[in-house]
């Protein structure tokens, strides 16, 4: 929840380096089998062992940096924890086995709090159907960090993957866009009451959509597909990067949350910019328009276009607007 | 290298609750297929998938805890950050596959820093055959954290476990015992020439017993095993209370340092309570006795005794002493 900008640091430090730089600099080393996919999708994926792949991902949640232990209930931080690995399964289609939960924590932190923490665990790892197979702990200087691994599986022929569209997919977007960027707002803001929107509820439990990721996966519905972590608009350009193409959205098709309007807030900028929502954002085929349309958990909101131009956003004006991606930026 | 002790904590607090009791807290769900073997052991086992299992783990480096970083150069902490997952893999008897890096860093980090850690990580990653798959790369408020997790395999009946000894069988070690931990002293002590004792390299650069492992696992020659990472004492203390055994060692057949001896330090303390080894520590028949003293790179220390009494040292004057575990605690 720091929302920390990359301006003003040396040309020398990681700030200038970048962090798709630095994951660059851990993606050299040559793919051999039973490695099948390294870096550069929502998980690596292993195998085929019976005509199963393994997805395999790992997510670092840092006090001071992904949340503030005074701010968010530990249950909650426990949820939440497994559910931001989970979302990176359903983002291939998978369906979860196993967790291993580190923990790095500061030896004063109350044993009240690792227990209610480890009561959110279990609860994400019984709703989805994720066993805990293990971890680590260890101590801290001062802040908590927890590291998850998650494994999951998917059939090889099925796993979904951020390449693979064509020019002239449909793009779609599941949930409400924006609506974790809310509820980080106001808590920012110190208001405890969210109207009745779910923004505290999704900021603080996203919901990992294994069972959309799971449909669209034994369908063949998506061309390709990546979960919102980090921003529609900077999720969106990883698809438009690795495919070589551009995307264009529609205003009035984002499936934006209106009453942000009520706390003088920009319902379009939280859509577009706003991080942590952990939905799925997929490309499919038109021909495939009508049997997504019956699905009312997801929203046609663009297409895809040929070059590399970047997203561009048509206003309900009729306007075309070219949107720099600012989401959250780590260095 | 914060060599925190339990005295002095609050009741309420973690220090209290201690790190076994944490793990505990985390091993209460059923284990169910495809995980074989959840917490408790120095990786989950999931499977089998024609035949194989996958042996999987995850330990985390926590800046001020695990290391300090002026004094570890980052080229030995990407390669140590890798071997201790490894090592995970070698107590079961596995080979391993792939490896997800997770980082959390401050982002005035130089981007040399960041460089040379990947160069270490990569060095340990070929010379023991573990692809980099993927990770997790995010900002922190002040000191870095290393989240590894790493998946091998192994042939279902041949993974060695930590339980599985008897009254008879004998104790086993690779290696030297403390030299990890004599590096860690002189470091403490700012002495920079360790007497070609190996003791640095040791400490910064651990090797794996990956081959010692299989070597154990396809001859079915190890009826418990672990890896050394605490400290000779805990470890072997935890195979006795899985095992429901007590354990007696000699210590004229400790493989210890006597070159520790000439920096002041007892090589018998260093051995039986200094850390981060990394060697294996397995129970055998005695049966096996003359088979494995063909391998000059372990030392038949003692034997597994009924009972519960803990771990009984008989000195080399006869002597019988009992000894309390005192390597390092996290809480």
């Amino acid at each position: 929840m720091d929302k920390r900008n990359t301006q003003g640091e040396a040309p020398g430090d990681l700030a200038g380096l970048g962090e798709d730089r630095i994951i660059e600099l851990f993606s050299g080393g040559t793919v051999r089998p039973p490695v099948i996919t390294a870096i550069g999708d929502d998980c690596a994926v292993i195998g085929p062992y019976e005509g199963l792949v393994f997805l395999w991902t790992a997510d670092m949640l840092i006090e001071g940096v992904h949340f503030i232990r005074s701010e968010i209930p530990p249950e909650d931080l426990g949820y939440k924890s497994l559910c931001v690995n989970l979302s990176d399964i359903a983002a291939m289609g998978g369906e979860p086995l196993a967790a291993l939960i580190s923990l790095s924590l500061p030896k004063d932190l109350p044993s009240e709090w690792i227990e209610r923490f480890r009561d959110g665990v279990f609860d994400a790892g019984e709703k989805y159907h994720c066993q805990i197979a293990g971890g680590d702990t260890c101590g801290s200087r001062n802040s908590a960090a927890v590291s998850i691994t998650v494994l999951g599986k998917a059939v090889e022929q099925e796993v979904l993957r951020r390449s693979g569209t064509h020019t002239n997919d449909d793009i779609w977007l599941s949930g409400r866009a924006g609506l974790s960027a809310l509820g980080l707002e106001l808590l920012n803001r110190n208001i405890s009451n969210d109207g009745a929107t779910g923004a505290f509820s999704c900021h603080f439990r996203p919901e990992p959509q294994l069972e959309l990721g799971r449909f669209l996966a034994e369908n063949r519905l998506a061309s390709s597909c990546i979960d919102t972590s980090d921003g529609l608009v900077i999720d969106l350009g990883r698809i438009c990067r690795i495919n070589n193409c551009s995307a264009t959205i529609f205003e009035k098709q984002l499936p934006i949350v209106e009453e942000a309007r009520s706390f003088d807030l920009d319902p379009i900028e939280l859509a577009l910019h706003g991080g942590e929502d952990y939905q799925l954002l997929f490309t499919a085929e038109p021909g495939d328009r009508a049997r997504l349309e019956k699905n009312d958990t997801i929203q046609r909101i663009g297409s895809i276009e040929e070059g590399t131009m970047g997203i561009t956003l048509i206003r309900k004006s009729g306007e075309e607007e070219t949107i720099v991606p600012r989401g959250f930026s780590h260095f």
